[in-house]
């Protein structure tokens, strides 16, 4: 027998719909590639994105089709991101950090129809045009008066021109809630790049959860700022989730550097950020010279890699800002797991909540997860056993688009490439990418760790830890360091840093090895694989 | 084309699945029938609903078979909701303050094949259980040893005998999300009552948006105790959001009175309660002449009814506590609308803020409203218009069991009976139930205004404000008062106490009745269709 409740389908359209009519007036604030701030509301969100769906309805795009964005967290971004879906075209949203090869591959991949980019990108775009056989329509996200002249792109035009023609009613489609609303390619270090395919379903399930008290917290008396960008995997999904809470959005467009982060977040009153470590480190360093504080910023959510504990320990003690460690990936739409506390564990000293906190955390509800072992049994949560993490769920990808790398599911269940602990708790831990662990001597050593007590050395930038093949120990670890600017630190101070410190005397590494880069990919992660690649020469000093 | 994210059904077992592996130790407390404590965790809590849905299958209930309890809020209640539900049976919760014809005449209609009741409600249950003639199972939900000899119920089981012999494994069955898992009945004042048949799609997405941060606001960091009761619209979903954020559930069993849910708030370390105006008067009855504080409570949802604006003043003020003033129905699961404020609010002054606590909120996401005038055109949110109140979404019902009442949908929405003004920034307020406008020549008078207004008269216990026919004005209100014990207070003072606050001259009530008692229905609303039977002989003053 079926329950007799009203049949309505979760689409994207209801959520600027519900932003436009009890949130009108609630501000979304942007800082342009122009350079200007420009300052608008949900009401006027709603009515351009009925535009943009006017417009894509002009270029007879049909049901389905792709439309590409490559450009910054701002407000047109916003609107392609609710009239693309919102008609029923899926939204693929390009990370301008990848080569220009891979955009290429990509976009033809996706058969994109439209292109929709920043102007920072036009040298991308004029690299990459003659390349993309799919693409017909090129638009420029700028003001007319700034389309340039002589882009050599066919028939660029201005998204003002483009969707300023076009009336600001339209009827939003009503169709099957697991039909396709975006995509997001992952930039995989080997093989080609992969797809995840993103439901209008999947997408609302995730918009509510990440909201939740236990995950963003995002509530209609919140200022965010989603530093994460819009490029990659939704900005965590935050523009979904601000629209679903009325939120205030604040987007930062190109200017990612410490002072303009931290000009945004006073100006603008913000109270929750989130990001990756790398602008945070930015931030930080910005605001330490001059003992800057925040008036409003009250909670940051940190994923994308792990944040190294000293940043965690300088947002809570010097700044008062609560850090949340997330995690999650592309295939997850992203969230996986946030960082907060239990009731059990309210009156805790700050040392043992900080314990808690340097973990990724729990499962949001909505994900389930497990840790398997080599046998591939699942292993016990003592926060001891570290194994392969697999994770299922509605927001969690099935397949990637076109059914590239075939079934990536293990009896149902999507392994993440991550290693990791869980606790009795049921908190998490990355101790690893599964392909960067290091196995010496039988015993896995998680180059995390290793990283972890590198960078709160003063003199460290940054640190990456690898496994070089050793005769006797089949595997050791070495670090490759990056020193700060100016400051010199020497191979037996660090080694000997490694001394007291949590982690055994087996697992400290060989040697330390000072490069002038640590190369990174398209979301900022370090590329081991490169890494190795560069060191492919290095041989461990003699014992 | 259709996304690739994972088709995962939304089951209410995948609820209790996650409480017991994310915060397994997480604890339930009850106050029991038998008068002492009892505490477990969710782990115990996810065992015995599989005991529960293991006991079903030995009755040979089939999928979608109805089983109902006449319960208070409490552990076992709790494992019912989840074993019942989660195994594919339908969960028909009875009020116990119905009368007792109204109860078997439910049970029928409903088809109930067991029945759980608390040993508070024995009697009711001897008198109706012969007429009840689809129930198989009578089930007491007690200790074994604690079960009557000679109840005259037939093959009367108790709850320990019946589940403690079931083994704690069971796998949990997958089916359509729509279909059927639990049933209210509305205490109709007119007709047969009808009922709201959930299923575990609106149950999931209403337990997502009921623990979001503008809504109940819940988090594993809280201890919470639903004072509402489990018995009408699932405790306004505490059970199943509980689960899903994986906080401390407080229950208070029959204990309502101030002086239990005070004990109960601090020896728990209650964070936020949730309950409806009576209850609450109790509690600030019993608090006030010993000057007692709260310790933790930090929150309260008020809903069920308006709340008088001398009980948000007196918890704000008097306790720190902040009310958040909720309204929904039966047929909305039942989370419609929730006062809390805005980002544009933060800085006005604490009077400024109190005039909006005192509306009924702003839309949940997921749920769309608007008001129609006599035409059935839809009226302007400007806070003055008021008109009937419609709702949809996917949490709102359909239509009712078996069809009663026909189609209660008007172009897809449902009426709510409500009458009700939408300010501009999307705060309902609730004037009226649409059966209890007064329209005195042409206009319409508010009863709630009318009414708030006599409460807050400090010898003033109750009051309900009718219209009675007038030969100019076709209807004048005029106010029956339940005088508080002890206390006094004459006609002339009450009319007086009406000047000079916000109520229009015309508006103020022409006469004052005294009366013992204030008719009650099932769910504590003040019964206006019997209150005007009363007093259908009274005549008005002579001008």
């Amino acid at each position: 027998m079926l329950g007799l409740m009203q049949s309505q389908p979760l689409l994207i359209s209801s959520l600027i719909d519900f932003a436009e009519r009890h949130h009108g007036d609630a501000e979304v604030v942007s800082r342009r590639v122009e350079g200007d701030l420009h300052r608008y509301t949900y009401r006027d969100v709603a009515a351009r994105s009925r535009q943009v769906a006017n417009a894509l309805d002009a270029l007879k795009l049909g049901f389905s089709d792709r439309v590409a964005t490559l450009a910054w967290n701002g407000y047109r971004h916003l609107e392609l991101y609710f009239g693309v879906s919102g008609s029923g075209r899926v939204l693929h949203t390009v990370n301008p950090r990848l080569h220009p090869d891979q955009i290429a591959w990509i976009a033809n991949h996706a058969e994109d129809q439209v292109m929709c980019f920043d102007l920072t990108f036009l040298p991308i775009i004029q690299a990459v045009h003659a390349k993309c056989t799919t693409i017909k329509h090129w638009i420029a996200m700028c003001d007319a008066d700034r389309l340039p002249a002589d882009s050599g792109i066919p028939k660029l035009t201005s998204y003002e021109t483009w969707v300023g023609a076009q009336p600001d009613t339209y009827a939003w489609p009503s169709f099957d809630e697991n039909s396709a609303s975006s995509m997001c390619y992952t930039s995989g270090t080997t093989g080609n790049p992969k797809a995840a395919l993103y439901s209008h379903r999947s997408t609302i399930l995730h918009a509510y959860a990440a909201a939740l008290p236990d995950v963003m917290c995002l509530s209609a008396r919140d200022s965010i700022l989603p530093v994460v960008p819009m490029f990659h995997v939704n900005a965590w999904g935050i523009p979904y989730s601000a629209a679903l809470t009325g939120a205030k959005l604040v987007f930062p467009g190109p200017a990612l550097d410490g002072k303009s982060v931290y000009e945004l977040i006073e100006a603008e009153k913000v109270s929750y950020a989130a990001g990756v470590p790398t602008v945070w480190q930015m931030l930080l360093g910005h605001m330490k010279p001059d003992n800057l504080r925040f008036t409003t910023l009250k909670r940051t959510v940190i994923g994308g890699s792990a944040c190294p504990p000293a940043m965690i320990t300088a947002f809570n003690d010097d700044y008062g800002v609560e850090v949340l460690h997330a995690w999650g990936m592309t295939e997850m739409s992203p969230l996986g797991t946030l960082c907060t506390l239990k009731n059990k564990h309210l009156e805790m000293t700050a040392d043992e909540k900080m314990k808690i906190r340097l973990k990724q955390g729990r499962a949001i509800y909505g994900v389930d997860m497990k840790i398997v072992g080599d046998d591939g049994q699942e292993l016990p949560w003592d926060g001891k056993a570290f194994g392969d993490l697999y994770v299922r769920g509605p927001w969690i990808v099935r397949e990637y688009f076109k059914g590239e790398g075939g079934d990536p599911l293990v009896d149902g269940w999507f392994p993440t490439g991550d290693v990791a602990t869980i606790d009795a708790d049921g908190y998490m831990q990355i101790t690893d990418r599964s392909k960067d662990v290091i196995k010496s001597g039988g015993e896995w050593i998680s180059s995390i760790d290793i990283e972890n007590i590198a960078v709160a050395h003063p003199a460290v930038a940054m640190a990456a830890c690898i496994g070089v093949p050793h005769p006797k120990w089949d595997e050791r670890p070495i670090v490759a360091i990056v020193r700060k600017p100016g400051m010199d630190v020497t191979r037996e101070e660090l080694l000997a840093f490694y001394q007291g410190k949590t982690v055994a005397k087996w697992q400290v590494p060989d040697d330390i090895v000072f490069v002038d880069a640590i190369p990174l990919g398209a979301t900022g992660k370090i590329l081991k694989t490169r890494l190795r690649e560069i060191l492919k020469d290095y041989k461990l000093p003699a014992a």
